[in-house]
């Protein structure tokens, strides 16, 4: 059918090299706001952590000079005047003899240079302290930018902001950062037989359009802004004008549907006369995803969505989600969330192209195991409400037997589980 | 120092026996708006998928009494009537003798019950179809029904909406679904040395409050809608006043702080005061995480959260998220998104206590390694900004020797690779 199916691995060699980061601009955001946007720039902290000398323990405040010879047998004893607790800080001076109770965290007072340990003391009366244990200077005591040093580089370019480094990005002093824009991606969908889900009645043989709903919210999960153009009718010229404005307003444009081989595939025709280089390959290794089309037009790309709703999902997945990464510049490497599961039974695919084969999950006695959902054709939306992820059999295997073992593709963190 | 350490796993049991399911309510919601919410009865389907009887390939609709003995040396010859496409149905009746042009996803036309692919066809002239291979009935043909029947259940109650769940539901002629409402959960910092974050300056001795703003992110998601009571000084009439507040307003209280055991530990003594049963355990066997604290107040539970913001982001993922996925009702298991890595130096911990410790992940000919973050006290920030996620030591382990496998959880999808 497609003159030369291209591997999943190969396909996305080709677009991360014909794609490259995108341009996105950057933008100011509050701390607060921050979190799953990319940084635009390295992050150094503003502030010495801690931002004074405090206590590690609880105990006692003391000169070290005072008690360094201080042990079980020959104690020393002090004068109490005064304690310093995490935010009440005590603002007098210790003078030699002298000591004052202190917290955890609480700021070191003038005068003294370590911290006794209370298990090493005892309270004597009103204002005397027995110390069984000498300190050496700074012993217990946590020093002025020992853990982060005023300009230490925190954060690097490209690193997504998780929701507990807003609360170190705080504590850095940094309260504003720059963030790249988010990536605007477009979507379109084609096809007369397409009506908005939930909009009017399904009549004769109309579907509703349900690819387009999957992928703006795929999108948005993975962090991009969407630009839903809506439903195209199988128009050369009305598809011509969607792309045109995809290619204007947005870093990357999804054509769902109009790929397939049949009468009605305008998808590619269209591509060819908005611009160049246009269609760079058409047709995947990979079923359910076989009609993928990836063009590249003035240096934009346009992902050729198969219209089988599984086909899109299952491409989506593979291909375009690695590759909007790769233009967001993130930094690092995305890891799938994956288990190990036995294959409740044999699974046949043919040689030559790889198979994305849905599965749900349960647990028995620790061990994962994975169940062929049986309904699997491409059309079948349905197979994958019921699946927890999938797994793929390579190019080059003919399939594998019930009881091995394959690596399963989680398509959220939760597993249906319960039967 | 506590009393009696607890291990995680019996805090989880213990916390899951008391606590129980949340009695959350149900809302009806716009599937558009449904992603990431909790189904709160079952989904049934409302239409047969596929509504009609449709096209699996591109070929030709015929009646296959008309072509059962077709064969490449006898061929028949049928009359073409006329076309349909997947939203342009042929609205005629195919007679006998006769024959219908069809591509994938077509409706079959009346009279036709089978699909003749178009690979064993010739198209003859204007209206001439060379038949070379036979039909049964139904053959090539996606029955009514085939692949979900109006009724089926297609969603349990308890199962997360997923973004492609939103196509599968809308194909089901599903628009708006019940879900529960969201868990409610407050969120208080105790301490007189918390500074709301970028908010006014820091002088003497005061901090940020960052775990206030950690524990409101990380609820948001886990989907939970966070109730900011905000910073309570250390006094236990207002601490009290505080706890009353997210009793009465939510199903689950956090309070970060005032739970250690220096001076002005206040938490225990304020929950002791409001209600029964109280206070449950206080001191878990884990390192960063030891002084969390679990309560319940009249059904209600109450987490109380170490003042040390890594004690307070681990006993966060530990303690607190799978205690709120069980008051959720989520059907299914929780897959940590884990990867297995080599350690590159010795980790040592003390036997009887659990230990969590910070890495950094690097790949290298496709291998994980694990780089142990050494600035890893409980109160460096910043040592969890810099790691891609934590693995635990067993509470009967001495520790790993370097070179040895560690399943390393991970803070997010992404890890920082390159060095």
């Amino acid at each position: 059918m497609f003159q030369k199916l291209i591997r999943v691995k190969d396909a996305l060699r080709i677009i991360k090299k014909e794609v490259g980061e995108a341009s996105l601009g950057e933008e100011e955001v509050e701390v607060k706001e921050a979190r799953g946007r990319v940084l635009s720039e390295d992050v150094r902290s503003n502030v010495n952590i801690p931002p004074f000398n405090r206590s590690a323990v609880d105990g006692y405040a003391v000169r070290s000079e005072d008690v360094f010879s201080a042990s079980e047998k020959s104690p020393e004893v002090l004068r109490v005047i005064g304690a310093a607790y995490a935010g009440v800080e005590f603002d007098g001076y210790v003078k030699p003899g002298e000591a004052v109770y202190i917290t955890t965290g609480a700021k070191i007072p003038d005068g003294a240079d370590s911290v006794v340990m209370v298990e090493y003391t005892k309270h004597l009366g009103e204002d005397k302290v027995i110390v069984y244990k000498g300190t050496r200077p700074y012993e217990n005591v946590s020093r002025v930018g020992e853990d982060v040093k005023e300009g230490d580089v925190i954060y690097r370019k490209g690193e997504i902001i998780r929701s507990f480094d807003l609360g170190v990005l705080a504590s850095i002093g940094v309260c504003k950062v720059k963030v790249r824009k988010r990536l605007k991606v477009s979507v379109i969908t084609t096809g007369n037989e397409l009506v908005e889900p939930c909009e009017g009645q399904i009549e004769g043989d109309k579907i509703f359009d349900t690819n387009r709903l999957i992928l703006k919210n795929l999108l948005e999960e993975v962090g991009c802004e969407v630009l839903d153009i809506g439903i195209v009718p199988d128009d050369e010229g009305l598809l011509i004008k969607a792309i045109k404005k995809g290619l204007r307003l947005s870093n990357a444009t999804l054509i769902s549907g109009g790929n397939s081989l049949g009468k009605y595939d305008l998808t590619p025709r269209a591509i060819k006369n908005v611009g160049k280089p246009g269609v760079i390959f058409h047709g995947i290794a990979m079923q359910p995803g076989k009609p993928f089309l990836f063009a590249s037009i003035g240096g934009k790309p346009i992902f050729g969505m198969p219209g089988f709703p599984v086909s899109n999902i299952i491409a989506f997945l593979e291909l375009v989600r690695p590759s909007l990464f790769h233009m967001m510049g993130l930094r690092g490497e995305f890891v799938e969330n994956e288990v190990e599961a036995v294959l409740t039974r044999r699974v046949p695919s043919k040689v030559g192209i790889a198979s994305a084969v849905r599965v749900s999950i349960y647990k028995r006695d620790g061990i994962y195991y994975a169940d062929v959902i049986r309904r699997g054709g491409a059309g079948v939306l349905s197979s994958v409400g019921k699946a927890d992820g999938y797994f793929i059999v390579p190019e080059d295997k003919e399939g594998y037997e019930a009881g091995e073992v394959v690596r399963v593709k989680l398509f959220s963190n939760f597993v249906k589980g319960v039967r």
